[in-house]
């Protein structure tokens, strides 16, 4: 996939003096970081994250889009391993609750499943959303008042692709009551919980999803997901064409790096 | 910044065979897409996207983290003129509504920004979360149910972030009425909105976000932002100095490429 449509855009950009794609290898780079980003739950090491390289990651969540440039976001960093118990204590007691919740065979599935990282990881992170930041008329959020929320969820993404580039491994807990989360770490009822994750250094990261590798779902078609012009359009053949070829190849590593 | 902890993060490498880290350029061409990325509103070209080029980021979009492997996202690519034009009639009645909402001297401000570029832009998308995509028991959703949206909304950035390093533009419209956009679309009414996005590409990318060089809101330094084992505790020396280090040199632009 590394030069698919590469022709094309070439020729595209001979009209235009100041073009601001990025050369081949540095796109490719972006998309590494896209494809080969995993939910890290069982491939911890213990190593120390080094400051300068904590900074950066927390540097690119802080850069993440915001609506009315909110930067709604805060950051509790959790490295004490009395807190990430009691963190964990709390994924525990939500993980039983949840496992009632599946049918007979699911289950058993849903049991064996590894699903977090906390005690394991050096680093854990909080991420909260103030949403009285920017006083109570924002622009942008008039409208869609979870705007802040979502905010806050483009800088654990942008997070989560530093972090993959920088060779740590994240894994996003969400299987903890959010209430009983925000007062285990001090954080005043009026904030959001968005994500509590797991960072770290790992042994390796996994070649797809781990639920994909597991049976539990399949990854879909995304031709079936796009549709054109509206609802009911469905895609066209060419641009179905270059989005089920590239899947295929996606799915085969072509971005392994 | 290029080489900001470098030396550090190559010593602590030494110890392992096998590191996922990327290598300095290429880690680089990362944080470059993250602290260039901006929303554009007003510098939108008329070109058309390549097929391959919009397939790229639809699969960017396509491989994002989404709890349970849902990838419930479902994606609407709006080119007809006369679609953009009602959907940006919808934003002008959200936008008067919306600048009623500030006090006066705020809203003379707010209505001389450019808010979007619905009609400019070559291609519109409209993000949706279907939340009924993997049944009621969802791995990751029972304790937090906005999970799924979350998803949607990483997908939203990994593809802004993706349509970065391909030199296109990406604004997004939360200025609008959700229900009456869906309607407008046909999407079903039991679909969430998450976003309807422009993209194409631009004339230039700002040094930085609008609403900052607005003078309507200030960066915040990070600092401020990042706590320490728990909400009382606040950021440490050593990490505090590399985080407001790094912003500043990405304030002076030292990921520009």
């Amino acid at each position: 996939m590394e030069n698919l449509g590469e022709n094309l855009a070439r020729s595209d950009l001979s009209d235009h003096h100041d073009d601001h794609a990025f050369d081949a290898q540095a796109r490719d780079a972006v998309y590494r970081a896209i494809f080969t980003r995993r939910d890290v739950r069982g491939q911890f090491l213990p190593d120390a994250i080094p400051d300068e390289q904590l900074a950066r990651v927390l540097n690119a969540a802080h850069h993440a889009p915001s609506v009315g440039f909110m930067q709604p976001w805060d950051f509790v960093l959790v490295r004490a391993p009395e807190t990430k118990a009691r963190v964990h204590g709390l994924f525990e007691k939500a993980h039983a609750e949840a496992a009632e919740m599946f049918d007979d065979e699911r289950r058993e599935i849903y049991r064996k499943l590894k699903l977090e990282g906390i005690r394991e990881a050096p680093v854990t992170l909080c991420v909260a959303c103030d949403r009285d930041r920017a006083g109570p008329v924002v622009i942008g959020r008039t409208h869609q008042r979870e705007m802040d929320l979502f905010s806050s969820v483009c800088a654990v993404q942008n997070l989560w692709l530093a972090a993959r580039a920088e060779g740590l491994g994240v894994g996003w807990v969400s299987i903890v009551d959010a209430e009983a989360l925000k007062e285990c770490l001090g954080i005043p009822e009026r904030l959001t919980l968005i994500a509590y994750l797991c960072i770290g250094r790992v042994s390796r990261f996994f070649d797809k999803p781990e639920l994909e590798s597991a049976g539990w779902r399949r990854r879909l078609p995304l031709t079936d997901l796009v549709h054109e012009e509206d609802w009911g359009g469905s895609c066209g053949e060419a641009l179905g064409t270059a989005l089920g070829d590239q899947q295929d190849r996606i799915a085969a590593g072509a971005f392994g790096g």
